[in-house]
């Protein structure tokens, strides 16, 4: 069949295994080809194909409401609900979302890019159902990764208590997207090996065979509840939490998967399947992925595995920038250690992790914990160095707040990926942190505008004592060691292009300084340039120069303007009573979609070219 | 003894079991004395008298790290480590903090006010303990309401992993504020109802009565293992975290908790004990509060168990304003649902539990899973009502952002105790939440100046279906049900106090409105006056009438200065090319201590008299 003829998953009742197999080979081969032109969430999809179909096989879309937590596992699922035709502008500005999205199909009933909250959603969801005296099937899938997460196991706690029908796929594939840690993944893993599942199927299949289904599936679970009590079956932490557990069953077995999700389409109460996926199944690239490197790719050649983007020569990810000199660091400095919540892949802090084994800490999928373990670490005279994403950050703002700054505890915070990111969209720019983290007492908060700047301000967070934030983008940078990184002094910002009679200041921070100042040489406009590379605190010296020069000020921010370094000047200025116009260019009040960076910067108006029309508006054409 | 005598806690090594029982009575006519006098935390700290005892008795604080989840049961704590002769100044500005605090004493190792910070500070102190090859005891008493927060949950899973040595006390009293929910709280009275130290204790009762007390503890320690592989003992959810379980053991035998906790200091390796605690243990109407009514309690008569303050005739806390008015709602639109993590007697949800108990959800200590909850309830059509501490909202940022703000569904949130709320200090003002919560895409943040408009701001926000945060102080209200409350306009500001020829104009929000109107005509000074009830959207029209009108605008917030309203205005104001002269009293880079109201907003510049210091520098005198 051709799947861009795929209109809704009804399809799928007349199909035999036979033709699911065949259907999930042509699913498989569709991904791993589009997504090499495309680029995106590659392991985790093809983990999910035969999964996703035998659950539009049991369940029956929209009514029933199929969805997957953090949701970039949801390819099969867009394509079996009639978006096939769509992958060619997978990710791209206005084009099909690489994760779960309401507006795009009713088939979307739950939209995630961060992890664990799709129990908390399905329980509400179950609940409203619930109190409408409605009647249909709640089946979030959730990997084993993010059931570690603790909004998770908050859900888990009451659900356990409400015992409402909610149908919970733990999609366990021993991996979120480095190999996971905790001891929740060993419980998971001696559950996995348990297999007391085939006994059961063994019972069901015979009761099927007798061609009395109803029956079969009470008898399944008769026996089932029977083994739980004999203390045959190890339900694991499920049973702690009030679950009833079915499983393990291989993920990758289409009759098995429609057998056992019919047990649980007929059972009262909350029920938790146990299955088993490898991630990357079927391209051995993917499979034998340890790291996580295939989780998220550019474009790929298919035949060999092999990426189409390069890094130019002499340049390195911000992450590794950050990383590269935090092991400089940690070298003189015995007491730095690093931390990361399941993102050592991410954040480039594999070597550090190689190098530095005993002072390296992956705390799993669990920001909040993370975050306080490290104010834990700082209280005991360690210097803990965090990476965290700036939108999962987030997750852990109160204990940035309570634990960190109110006892002025210090640690330093990587806040990576900070800005817009591009394809992933609105769950993940990270463009919130200056925004919530500016009103935090304590707290220092910069951003390097280079790989020098990075490595002097890394310098600087570590030869302080006070809690210092340092963010930096997706992307990369021109990097050279420094021999010795000299720490740059805290507050202080730099003019990067002076000029002697300047219509304007534009005052910027991270890369943008120099594309600013370059973009500004190119059309020999006499502007000044700053680089604002502290939001707190702010060069209050450099501030009352500028009010003195009177020139107006353009403050050019590529995060959101509510609460940002603009606003953090207007305050300055309002309390110094300073005479100061600034023009501010940067997020306003919305959600920036997903698409390239280029492509959304000028959507919202903060590409160079907008900015400069707005130099234009006082140092003429 | 004269318990203001208590330098330290080494006196506890050379009392016998009598005079430790004569010290725990002693300690808790203190307690109880005091409190009465000067208000604070009763219940949970009088069940923790012979616990702390017991803790001081074997562990060598402060080498070894004794400290509190959440800490304002650390009053015992408090006595011990030398600070009874400070009780008098309890909660006063400059006094004895009712949380632990470091600057306090050598002995207070850790501070929180927000709940399950404990185990994640504990495994950050074991890891430093290790890496630098020292050995002492690590020891965190944490609660059963604490432990169904998710990031006590997170700390577990890496704790069982890492396998460091620390000593968990598990605090279990079956309540946290009030009555506790979920399926781990039926699990934790599971263990309680085994019992199985019992046979331990003798087992080990006998060594120790041989005198070899070495032996005894490893014999003792044997038998346990045994029994739990034998399946004798259940160890619960503890087992599947990979924990060692000791107990349960009676918390207030302070004979068999010595025995236990030496068990326990001799294990290897991270273990619970499980100590089972009354709350309000020997003071008669705090041992049969359930609603948690005694948690922290103001001044009141020992004797009677009568409060000593009451409300004026005719007044209300606020937040029984907004539950009342949450009632009258329900009772028109089935769709709405309240929601609380453990709040329900501190938010006033009471009545509405009891009018509506099919509607109404405790979802625990755990503000992140309430949240998002609450995204699920209003994805399939309900119209929740979820009521926030402002300082515990601060733990659901990233729900509020990512899973409600970012759908754009119609979740009303209740932030109570908004603003500064007193004695219970740093952690527990709730001063950030409009920084933060001002940056959000489809937002609408509003702070009612009196019940009348509170009726109104909650009947807008159920008219409308966007999500809606409204925030309300600690304290009273004057309150008068509404026959109709007419929705405010969403967005509008109102002039509260018109002068023909002003000298400035004061914008503020919630009852320091009133209160700056009264001050006003009280001293004839021609203020204009106006109640800028919304943060988010602004009343674009009424501040381009300030810019037109010219005259000073002072903006008197009683909130962090970062990112507050004067910023929202500042911002405004720089986008429109407004010129309008902003002057801004507000709170500045600092966390803000305990104290009464008057004292604090006195020490911040935020009170009434400051306001009009610089009221007068544009009005004359």
């Amino acid at each position: 069949m051709d799947l861009t003829d795929i209109q809704d998953p009804s399809f799928l009742k007349d199909l035999d295994q036979r033709q699911l197999k065949a259907l999930a080979q042509q699913i498989r081969e569709f991904l791993i080809d589009h997504v090499s032109k495309t680029g995106g969430h590659l392991s985790s999809n093809l983990g999910v194909v035969e999964l996703t179909i035998a659950l539009h096989k049991v369940f029956d879309s929209p009514q029933d409401k199929i969805f997957f937590d953090v949701g970039h596992q949801c390819y099969t699922h867009k394509i079996l609900t009639g978006r096939a035709n769509r992958f060619d502008s997978l990710r791209q500005y206005e084009g099909l979302s690489g994760f779960e999205k309401r507006t795009e199909s009713e088939h979307d009933v739950w939209e995630a890019g961060h992890s664990s909250t799709s129990l908390s959603a399905a329980l509400g969801m179950a609940v409203a159902r619930d109190l409408n005296h409605e009647q249909y099937h709640i089946v979030p899938v959730i990997g084993d990764g993010a059931l570690g997460g603790g909004m998770a196991l908050e859900a888990l706690n009451q659900i356990g208590s409400e015992q409402r029908n909610i149908i919970i796929i733990f999609n366990d594939n021993n991996m979120s997207i480095s190999e996971n840690v905790g001891v929740l993944t060993q419980n998971f893993a001696k559950l996995r090996a348990s297999k007391p599942y085939n006994t059961f199927k063994n019972d069901l299949k015979t009761a099927l065979n007798r061609n009395n289904v109803g029956q079969a599936v009470l008898s399944g679970l008769q026996n089932m509840k029977d083994a739980v009590k004999k203390g045959v079956i190890d339900t694991g932490v499920f049973g702690e939490f009030g679950l009833e557990y079915l499983g393990p069953v291989d993920g990758h077995d289409i009759k098995s998967l429609i057998q056992i999700l019919n047990v649980a389409k007929s059972h009262q109460g909350p029920v938790v399947v146990h299955v088993l996926t490898k991630k990357g199944k079927g391209y051995s690239y993917c499979e034998e992925d340890k790291e996580g490197v295939w989780h998220g790719v550019g474009p790929f050649n298919p035949a060999t595995g092999k990426t189409l983007s390069s890094t130019p020569t002499g340049y390195l990810s911000w992450s590794s920038v950050i990383s590269e000199t935090l092991i400089r660091l940690a070298k003189e400095n015995k007491d730095i250690v690093a931390v990361t919540p399941a993102m050592i892949t991410g954040s480039k802090l594999e070597k550090f992790f190689a190098v530095y084994p005993e002072r390296s800490f992956d705390c799993g999928i669990a920001e909040e914990h993370a975050a306080t373990f490290c104010a834990g670490l700082a209280i005991s005279g360690k210097r803990p160095f965090i990476s965290l994403y700036s939108s999962f950050l987030q997750r852990c703002y109160d204990q940035i707040n309570h634990d960190i700054c109110r006892m002025d505890l210090p640690v330093v915070i990587g806040i990576d990926r900070a800005g817009l990111v591009g394809e992933d969209g609105d769950t993940h720019h990270g463009v919130f942190d200056i925004a919530i983290l500016r009103s935090l007492p304590n707290l220092i908060l910069a951003q390097p505008k280079d790989a020098v700047e990075a490595q002097q301000l890394m310098a600087a967070a570590f030869a302080q004592s006070h809690p210092m934030a340092l963010r930096y983008p997706r992307g990369t940078a021109l990097y050279n060691e420094l021999p010795q990184a000299e720490p740059i002094p805290i507050g202080s910002w730099s003019i990067v292009n002076e000029e002697p009679d300047h219509c304007c200041t534009v005052v910027t921070y991270g890369p943008d300084v120099d594309k600013v100042v370059s973009k500004v040489l190119t059309n020999s406009l006499p502007v000044k340039v700053v680089n604002a590379r502290f939001f707190k605190p702010l060069d209050e010296a450099m501030l009352m120069q500028l009010a003195e020069e009177g020139k107006p000020v353009i403050v050019y921010e590529t995060d959101m303007l509510a609460g940002g370094l603009s606003s953090a000047i207007l305050e300055w200025a309002a309390d110094h009573q300073a005479d100061l116009t600034i023009r501010r260019v940067g997020i306003g009040d919305t959600y920036v979609p997903q698409g390239s960076l280029n492509k959304i910067r000028r959507l919202e108006g903060i590409d160079i070219l907008s900015l400069f029309d707005v130099i234009k508006e006082y140092c003429g054409s």
